[in-house]
């Protein structure tokens, strides 16, 4: 059967996650029935980040196939208009190996975290930010980020409920940058444990705000123990930027 | 009295514009509420660009009188926490002249407009850029733009319900530039006609798409007929980004 890889787009506000779950709307969901209308084919839609409840993406990465051959101009275009009024888009599709799988394929996957850093809340950036009223020492948490990259067990880091079979990851990169009003969070890695990004987000703003300092980021690390984690961020400041592949795919 | 200078964020989307009008909710009343709420007293607030439905604005300017002396920070905090839920914030607060006027001593204002660009409709940006699904030349529009800049009788760019008394106004900048995958336009002068903005952002994009040559914005300009304009772009790619005044205020 023809397999077809989809580049996508979404507000994740409105969406109990990527995934389909037995409550609630997913990111999912509502491809697969886009891709059932125009198609009238049930396919399964399997995703390279499985992006949490109110989570962003700008460049999600999902296969999928279908009996028949189409256009992937036709598909993108197709699935964009039964996808609306949902605010998931398919920025892109092309065909693709039978043996491709978004989700095990994945050479690296790249987060971005949006902290609005200023006393005013957001008005135009509602659900799109994390609003953080105080100022944030951003070359004190760049510091400690760089402290904790490479192969580690990354537990403190880590949701209870992670199903991964080992909490050992390599972190190929976590940039702080000011930009604006903002400060962003850049995450790189092959993959992530399950709230692992919210995690190191939410310990690098207590490094940020001065309540730990810069060398906590890596004594909680090596600790191992959940409960050294700062509060873990919010879902609606992290963006699913972009998942590579091996070039062939 | 003490008159107190705002500096103001919001979404236009929800909104009938920023001024009073006979229906629907407006930015301003919204933030006179709010002032009222804190304060017990009924202010008339007045802004530097009377935003039509839909447009945004980041750095909004307005004044307005209280008889009571505020700690302007505390006028900050009140407003923005009387404003929720609105998409309204105050971004920042100051004493300044009774003689201060934040409609009539304007130096210039900066608007920007955004383009998105690209065949998939927007996910994350709904209701905050104009979604164009063809190619546009930016260089095109840019030199096209640069055609209509300087003192001008600008009707063929004016809304036929403009109040202003003459049609004559200083375009200081157009400028188009690519942002990723978005076009900007940025717009800077004094004062504008009513939808001025818009009007020249729908032309640009005929030029862009190639349906008008570029000569055709100047042509259409020296025309000074309403006729001759492009269709309107839309208002939720529109922002107020920058309003600026002689430093003694």
């Amino acid at each position: 059967m023809p397999r077809y890889r989809i580049t996508i787009e979404y507000d994740g506000t409105g969406f109990v996650g990527w995934q389909e779950q037995a409550s609630g709307p997913t990111v999912q969901a509502a491809i697969a029935d886009a891709i059932y209308k125009f198609s009238g084919e049930r396919v399964a839609v399997k995703g390279a980040g499985r992006t949490d409840s109110g989570v962003h993406a700008l460049g999600q990465v999902a296969h999928f196939d279908l009996s028949k051959e189409w256009e992937p101009f036709r598909i993108q275009e197709a699935a964009n208009f039964h996808l609306k009024p949902h605010p998931i888009a398919v920025v892109s599709c092309s065909p693709t190996s039978p043996d491709f799988d978004a989700r095990f394929d994945v050479l690296s996957r790249r987060y971005l975290y949006r902290i609005l850093s200023r006393r005013a809340r957001p008005a135009l950036d509602q659900q799109r930010v994390w609003w953080v009223p105080t100022r944030l020492d951003v070359d004190r948490m760049h510091a400690a980020a760089q402290s904790i990259l490479g192969l580690h067990d990354f537990t403190t880091f880590r949701a209870s409920l992670c199903q991964a079979k080992s909490p050992r990851k390599t972190l190929d990169a976590l940039r702080v940058s000011q930009v604006g009003e903002e400060v962003h969070i850049e995450a790189v890695a092959r993959s992530f444990l399950h709230n692992q990004v919210r995690s190191m987000v939410g310990s690098l703003k207590l490094v940020g705000d001065g309540k730990w300092p810069p060398a906590e980021m890596k004594a909680a690390l090596l600790a191992a123990d959940r409960s050294r984690c700062g509060p873990v961020a919010p879902a609606c400041g992290l963006y699913l930027v972009e998942v590579t592949y091996p070039s062939l795919n």
